[in-house]
Formats: C-alpha cells, structure tokens, sequence
C-alpha cells in the first residue's frame, strides 16, 4: 500500500538484509529498518516494530533466510537449528512464526540447493499471505456499494499483514474499483490503533475518513449514517464466535440494533478449531498503564508520556472481547464470505 | 462531600467572598479561589472554574449578594442593576443563572434589607441545590443493594452540583448507610469526565471504583459483572428521552441487551417540556482539538498538551447523544422516580 505516494509492503527480504517499517514510531514517524542479519531481525520482532500474525509470520521466515545465508559451512545444520530456535523463541505465542519456520527449514532439508531454496520459500510465505489479504478484499469489495460510509474498529489494515490487511482491505479495493468511500475510524481506546494506525494508513492511501470517540457509534448509527460496519479478528471459534480488539462486542451489539450490516474480515489462518466457542478463547487482561495514561508529540515535537486520569486511580483493560456470532452478519475470509455458524466454518477446511 | 478527609461544598459564600474549587485544575491538583468581589465571581463562571447547571446557578447568587455588600449608597439599584446584566453575561445559555440572580433579586428588591435579604436569598437557593440533589441520593440509594457493581458514565457527581451530584448522590448515600458498593467508571472519552472527575470524587469519598475505558461496558456486563447503570442527565423531554453525554446511548442499548437496570438521575430542572422529544433537543458539535488532543501532568508533572492521533487527521466531536426513553428503566429525580413517559414526567410538574 502507498506511503507518501510510493508503495510498501510492511516487511521484505533484499539481498541478505530485511526492511521493515518501524511500526512503533507510527503514526508520528516513518521510517525503515534495516535488519543485517537474522539477530537484528529477532530484536525487530523482539521489540514489535512489526505487529499482526501475517507480518510477524513472514518476518520470521525471512529470519531463518538470513540464517541460512550467513551460515558457516562446517557444522552448516547445527548453525540452522540453532538461529531457528532463536526466531521461535522471540514470540513464542504467534502461531504463524512457527509456521513460517518450519515451512522454510523443510524447504531447505528438502533441497540440493538449502540456501537458494530457503530464500525462496520465505519470499513464497511472503507473497501468500499478501495475496491472501488480497483476496479478502476482494471478497468484501462485493459487500460495497459506490458512496457507502463504513465504521471500523481497531487497526486490521496492511500494518497487521505483508500487505492488503484485513478489514481495511474491501475498502482499498473498492477505492481502487474507483467506488466512492467513506470511513468512520474508532478511536479504540486504550491503545487508540483506530486514531492511530488506521487513520495513518487510511490518510496515505487517500482514502477519506473521519476518527470517532469510541463513544459516538450509536449517535451516528441512529442517524443512519453507517452503512456497514467491517472489524478484524484475532481469534475465531468453531461456532463463529469472534474475539477481537475490546470494544468489538458493544459496536455489533449496536450495530444489529440499528440493523447495520456487521462483518468479521479475517484469513482462515485466524480460525482456532479447538476453540468450540468463544467460551473457550482466554481474555488478555493488560497493564492498567495503558488506559492511565497516554502518549503523543507535545508542541515541540518530543513524544511525551502524560497521565489522563485521577492520580492514584486503578484501571480495568481487558484487551480483547468476544462477539457471539448472533450479533455477526458475516466473515470475510480469503476463500469466500461465509455466515457465522460450525456448519460454514467446517465448510473452510 | 470529602476531599482528603475534610469537608467540602463545590461553592460557598463566607463574609464577603466566595469561595469556588478551581475544578479546571482537578484531578492533579486542588485549590480553592477567593473570589474577593463579584467580578471575581463572574471570571470564575466565564473561565468554567464551577462548572453544572445547579453550581453555576449557586454560584450567580453568590455573585449578586456580593453585588449587593459592593453596592454604593448612592445610585444603589442602578448599581444593582448593572451588576446583575454582567452576571448574566458570563454564560447566557445557563438557565439556572438567571433564575439565581431573578430571586436574588427579587427577595432583596422586596425587603426593607436589601442586602441582607440578598445573602440569605443567595444562601437558600445553594442549599436548595444541595438538598434536591440528596434528595436524588435517597430515592436512587432504594435501587442499590449491598454488594451492588455499579457502571456509571462521565461526571455527573457533586462537583456539578453545591453538593451530592445527581448519578452518583445515590452511590453517595449507600455508601453512608453501610452497604458496600463497587463502581465501574467509565473513562467518557473524549473529555474523560470520568476517569478525571468522577474517579477523583470517588477516591476522596473512599468508595471503591476501577476506571474502564469505554468500550469494555458489553465485555463486563455480559459477564454478568454490572448490577446497575446510573448516568446524569443534560435535558430531558416531555416523552423521557434523554440527551447526555456521548456514549449514553450506546451504552443503554448494551445494559438492554444484558437486562442490566439503567436509570438517569437528575433534578426536575433538567426537564425541558418544550421539547416533545429528544428530536427537539440540538447536538452541540465541539471542536476536532478534544479527540484529537490530550492534556495531562507528564513524569515531572508538568502539563503538556500532546497529539494522539495520526498527525493531520480530522475528528467528530458530538458532545452528546439522546437515548430514546424505552432503553431507560426510570428516571431518579428530587420528587422521586418514574418511569420515562410522558404520563409520568406530567405528574412531576
């Protein structure tokens, strides 16, 4: 997607380094990293300069590319089982990084060729979930009519993939088709990735938008103002229940009051077929620092961390919550649209 | 109520001064102003020093009786009479300033003491305020029981008042009769009324509360963790609609959706019966600066204004939202509770 005019994808392999966009300076400053070497590229994923499965997932398989292609001869595989290790142990949670691993290290083993092969596969993981994102977009493009205004939650934008993201990629197929677009970003408090990463992204690709108070989707709801409602997923259960950034659940709860179509944009990758339901996704409960608190550029342009609420206060952040699917008129996925019930998520796989 | 263990009204005239919590400093810091004359008094009001309609009525009072105690021998009722127009002046749309400064003069005018008639005058029509609104404070404490969770939504507490406030004068007398109540406040963004002002109260009075950003209302309660919602009111119409601050509506929708009780307090004062409904009733759009903007001390405890958004992006600021009367379970007022029609908001007046 474009950023000031020239097109990005969030993370690529050139030669023996990999680039990737500081996503924790955004929205306040772009800049690339560049990471020389398969350590270099851990700490970038260590320190989350990258974010998303699909990102984190392509990020890891080019860390093992540069494994292999700074491995020493002698003793070449222990060098490879060693790094690949070190990439799995920097975010031992992200399903999608030992996907990525594993699928590198095989295509190697496999290879007369471990190092060229290795190279290539990572590109392959790469690209897959590009296209993956893709076709998303494509899929929910069909859901949009020319003038259509459009709330979103949270951030499921290209920042979370290689390319294209989730919720945000209909709208920037739909831009592409020449439709006419209109965006409601969600604040998303506590952590404001709605005002922050979504509106960033939303702004480079001109595509027109507005940011909200969490607060004000009923008001604009009950005006009629809201056309269709997309959101992404974090994790999806058997049933169609879906978690995902906190806040989701009020916005479709209200959005089925005022009969405003609510979508789920997300790959299969996102859904968990162990989970039976909602029920059985774990809630992230996270540091009250981040609802405490806030940062930002002041006047001067140095990034200050400022307390917004009464000294001494504690706080409640959940990070994510689940809507049943009742509440869910739809998921988009890379293989098509689908209604939220076991019987159209069997279907998938 | 208490700040730090001591006493306190959010305004009070003592000799010739009145004295005002500077509330555009908390929650970081306390301070009483001494309005020394009634052009103190009248700066205060313009610069939102007192803020809520009963408080800002108590406070023009006050500013009249000082009018009264400054007034020259000579020319003493065109004195007078210039004194109420520049009280009037500070904030032409607060309906109960000019029915304080109406009686205030009156009672004087009708008195062979003027001025002392005025003081006293002055002084009934602040403790009217803060008897109706302990008055709210008993017939909202009927709905509490022991152990009650309660959600409230912005400030609507005894700094908009003389004293008790209205959504949470019944938490306020709970709490004195020993029961034991838990608060869930949410944050109110973008102004944070909540997490600023009502945790503020709340610590001070010691009542148990944790700060929630504003989209963690349908996580919580579908939890079954919120017994009751109680909310302040801006205007009510004839119909029971209420206009309240932004997010009211979503989040009586959501405490629909869950069968969680979710009543308005507020004085008959707050009814408009000009207003057939809450469509009759304007939404005030204020300034991008408030979304888009945070203030707040930093780690030196400086206040510095910073950006929280993507630089460069535009915000909507409704101030706030009407909820239609059938999400309301009833209406706390001074008089007692009813439920939210118009048969019933007839027999109040």
């Amino acid at each position: 997607m474009k950023v000031n005019g020239k097109n990005y994808q969030t993370v690529w392999l050139q030669g023996s380094s990999v680039f990737l966009i500081e996503q924790n300076l955004l929205p306040f400053e772009f800049k690339i990293y560049e990471a020389k070497n398969y350590q270099d590229t851990c700490q970038a994923i260590i320190t989350m300069m990258v974010r998303g499965a699909g990102a984190i997932g392509a990020t890891a398989g080019f860390a093992l590319a540069q494994g292999f292609l700074q491995a020493p001869k002698d003793d070449f595989w222990d060098y490879i089982n060693q790094v690949k290790k070190e990439i799995e142990a920097t975010r031992p949670t992200a399903q999608n990084l030992f996907y990525a691993t594993n699928r590198v290290y095989q295509a190697a083993k496999d290879s007369s060729e471990p190092i060229k092969s290795a190279v290539v596969e990572a590109q392959k993981i790469a690209q897959e979930n590009a296209n993956e994102a893709k076709k998303i977009g494509e899929y929910g493009n069909e859901l949009i009519k020319d003038g259509f205004k459009i709330e979103t939650h949270c951030n499921a934008g290209w920042l979370g993939f290689v390319d294209w993201g989730s919720a945000l990629a209909p709208i920037y197929v739909a831009i592409r088709q020449g439709k006419k677009v209109f965006v409601y970003v969600d604040e998303t408090r506590p952590r404001s990735q709605g005002s922050r990463l979504t509106a960033w992204e939303l702004k480079n690709e001109g595509v027109p938008y507005v940011i909200i108070p969490d607060n004000a989707g009923a008001y604009l709801m009950s005006q009629g103002k809201v056309d269709l409602m997309i959101v992404g997923a974090d994790r999806i259960a058997r049933n169609g229940d879906v978690a995902n950034k906190i806040g989701t659940f009020e916005k479709a709860i209200v959005a089925s009051e005022f009969k405003v179509p609510f979508y789920v944009a997300a790959p299969t990758s996102t859904f968990d077929l162990s989970c039976e339901s909602g029920a059985d996704i774990p809630i992230e409960q996270r540091s009250e620092e981040e609802v405490l608190y806030q940062s930002g550029p002041n006047s001067a342009g140095v990034i200050e961390k400022i307390l917004v609420s009464c000294p001494g206060s504690p706080a409640l952040n959940p990070a994510f919550d689940v809507t049943p699917a009742k509440y869910i008129t739809g998921i988009i996925t890379e293989k098509g649209i689908i209604k939220p019930s076991e019987a159209e998520v069997k279907k998938l796989f």
